[in-house]
């Protein structure tokens, strides 16, 4: 890794320094901001803002190369540079220039400063149509200004909600970008286009995979949750509870156990997105195909849920959550506040969801290990409206971005990971001969997006190869235009 | 024409009425309103506007039927329903559905009714991006409530500014248009992807065409204005200008004769693009090819103006603005702030040009019959700023439609007419196999959106065949997927 060539964040570095505060830095070729409108689609808002990307152009070539661009998604762009290593290890190949374009009121792009968060009407402009703007003005500028750009193909890449953008991104401005790579992109997960209970089906089905116990242990852990809660006698409950689970706030009244519950689903989806072959750190430091680890610790006997086989279920799932959250071994308490790592913009995609991406799911317990639980669209908006003085439009992403028919598109690679719950929303069938659908079974949450690993399944090696052949393609017709 | 079918504004059946204040009215079957967010690209702004639109269905089969959806532009939807003939004569053939919608901010369909214009904050919202959008809803809303209509194939058509609107739509929203009939569509009327003089030199070729004298009388006359303004006594010389020209509110200030000299120039344009081959009524009521009516009538002789001979320039000047104005002659003296009908909405698109649709314009007085005049970006943006605390930004619609580099797009006829000057900014040849070029040499402004009239050219004759023809491909194509 010489100058101007190192993977973002790479560790004694120091690269929130270089990338930090949006400085230009010639030097190390790693630059800067771009200073697109607050709003693209309306005149009487006329600021602009800082948006922060990242640059490697090691292995750029002039006269004969390409650009590879990160459609960034609701995070710090560093983070999604360091865990987008196929990009990297891509670029000499495609003689490619590597851009990581920061999503506006994510990481340090935020249109009004701290100010950005204040209310809905400093977030109005936090949406995806003009994140994509956003895009095409970046790289509009950088033909502009880097000698050679000018007639540089770009392909669009991103992975989850940056994969969606990615897809899009090529639909709306189909001038910017020749193709895309749209890695676990639930593009379908919205209104009724996929039914609202695949997502968590298939998290359960993750889970049956390690071991039909480990499945029927969740299943039964939140009627044991609900036992002891309650019957218990409610205080001496919410203690013994708060202690096996190692909580760092006790839990005091019953909405607080709904609060654990949750926290639980969400640590399982968690679980089930980077159900990764090898130790890896997205989410939270973990080890290689997680699940397994966590369930082979699990036992839980019997047909009815009383008394001692309550305590061992609720502990054996503690023993999983521990799993996820202390893998390290340095956490001494567990904070059913957080499931994540802080790298992503949860308020952000809060509020997102609660506008654009309403993302309907829901559990019956049958066909999934949890409590069942309508989609209740009412519910949903009143508390958006409480929390943000706003009304989601479940109907928008489809108007806008086509729904099922998008056949009229072209140049998109659309991959999905079959252990991924994702994948339920996305496109996994090949709609026109170059709309593609790439599906990794071994796959989790868009493992091909990750950096080259020797416990790489061998689906995610040809899925890889895949992905670079067709994006060669597009840069070789490309270029036939110029 | 029975019941359900008749064209607008025929008159004595009082279709203002049946469509005014978006009644619906079942019985004639022509309806109604629908009802798009204000803001579709943000979520403070939460509420929805009466769009207007009309619909004849006496030809629409719901199992066999296509949708031909206007896409409005700049003006009252009914005038442009009585001015496009085009497809009221071919919805038989294609058993075709006919919706005409209104643009937003135009005739009835204001989003905060009669305070739409009061300010940039409620103009705000009147973007082509905005009213794309309320076309989509609209056809969805037709498609979910209007029995056989779903999987019915849906073309575009729009003339002008309209016919932008017809192409970007196909571009933007493929899934919802399976075409688009783009007449006199200036698409490229945009920074400096045409020379800023064509479109003046069209208009002067117009003028050449019916005899050098005529656009050689009007390059002199600026001159013979300028001269009797000021030099005769600045009083005497405006008197008897205003005289000459038959004034309603005579001159009074310099400022006054630039007025008139740009209410003449206005003239000229629209002359050209209302070039018609028959009697018409669209800008104003006008004979047949109304450009040669005029000049037969100029005669300026003579190489350098003086005198009298400025005087003859000036009468024949005003006798070719007078056929214009007053072919009716009902017009007791000539308004220099009126140029055109009142059917478009001026104000609207003064704040559209303001905004997106900055269409740079220039003249030499050597390849045309004008005054010199550069484009001056930075002066147009003070005025902008001055008239509605807007800045236009000239760069944004090449960026969100593609400018030149739209080849990735299909199934769009971008017609042009020989004779407009629109034709300048408009796609003349052929980008691909479905983004097809026709040029009517005899025609004027989307003549060929016109109804079919006994003087028609056999040019738009055959234009017009040749877009039924691809119309019928599309719908034929489109009838495969389902």
């Amino acid at each position: 890794f010489g100058s101007g060539w190192r993977p973002c964040g790479l560790s004694g570095i120091g690269v929130g320094e270089q990338f930090g505060g949006c400085r230009q830095s010639q030097q190390e070729k790693f630059f800067s901001c771009s200073f697109p409108q607050i709003d693209h689609f309306g005149f009487v808002q006329d600021l602009t803002f800082q948006q922060r990307y990242l640059v490697a152009d090691q292995h750029w070539r002039k006269d004969n190369g390409s650009i590879l661009f990160y459609t960034g998604n609701e995070g710090d762009i560093t983070w999604f540079c360091n865990n987008t290593g196929f990009m990297w290890d891509t670029a000499e190949e495609l003689n490619a220039m590597l851009v990581f374009a920061e999503h506006r009121y994510y990481g340090e792009s935020l249109p009004f400063g701290n100010k950005s968060y204040t209310d809905s009407k400093h977030l109005n402009y936090l949406t995806s149509e003009q994140a994509l703007a956003d895009f095409a003005i970046l790289i509009q500028h950088l033909k502009e200004t880097i000698p050679g750009a000018q007639n540089a193909p770009v392909i669009a890449i991103g992975g989850s909600y940056g994969g969606m953008l990615a897809a899009w991104f090529r639909m709306k401005y189909p001038h910017v970008v020749v193709g895309a790579l749209a890695a676990s992109a639930p593009i379908w997960q919205f209104e009724d286009l996929v039914p609202c209970g695949t997502f968590y089906s298939i998290v359960t089905n993750d889970f049956k995979k390690s071991g039909q116990c480990c499945s029927e242990s969740i299943l039964n852990s939140w009627e044991a949750i609900n036992r002891v809660s309650s019957t218990v006698g409610m205080d001496d409950g919410l203690k013994w509870l708060s202690s096996a689970f190692h909580l760092c706030s006790p839990l005091k009244t019953k909405q607080d156990v709904a609060v654990l519950k949750a926290w639980l689903s969400e640590t399982w989806v968690n679980l089930a997105m980077v159900n990764y072959p090898y130790k890896a750190d997205f989410l939270q430091p973990l080890p290689a195909w997680p699940i397994q680890v966590k369930c082979w610790r699990k036992k839980s006997g019997g047909k009815r849920l009383r008394g001692e086989r309550c305590i061992i279920l609720i502990y054996n799932v503690f023993q999983a959550a521990n799993v996820y959250y202390n893998y390290s071994g340095a956490t001494s308490c567990l904070n059913t506040s957080q499931s994540a790592t802080g790298n992503l913009g949860l308020m952000g995609w809060y509020y997102q969801a609660c506008t654009e991406m309403v993302m309907p799911m829901c559990t019956d317990g049958v066909n999934d290990m949890f409590e069942p639980s309508k989609w209740n669209f009412h519910e949903f908006s009143e508390e958006c409206f409480k929390l943000w003085k706003v009304r989601p439009r479940p109907s928008w992403i489809p108007s806008v971005y086509g729904g099922k028919n998008i056949s009229s598109h072209s140049n998109i690679i659309f991959s999905n990971g079959g252990l991924d719950p994702w994948s339920g929303g996305g496109v996994t069938q090949n709609i026109t001969d170059s709309l593609i659908a790439i599906v990794i079974p071994e796959g989790a949450h868009h493992l091909d997006l990750r950096a080259s690993n020797p416990d790489d399944p061998k689906s995610v090696l040809q899925a890889r190869a895949l992905e670079v052949q067709y994006m060669k393609q597009w840069i070789e017709k490309s270029r036939h235009k110029y």
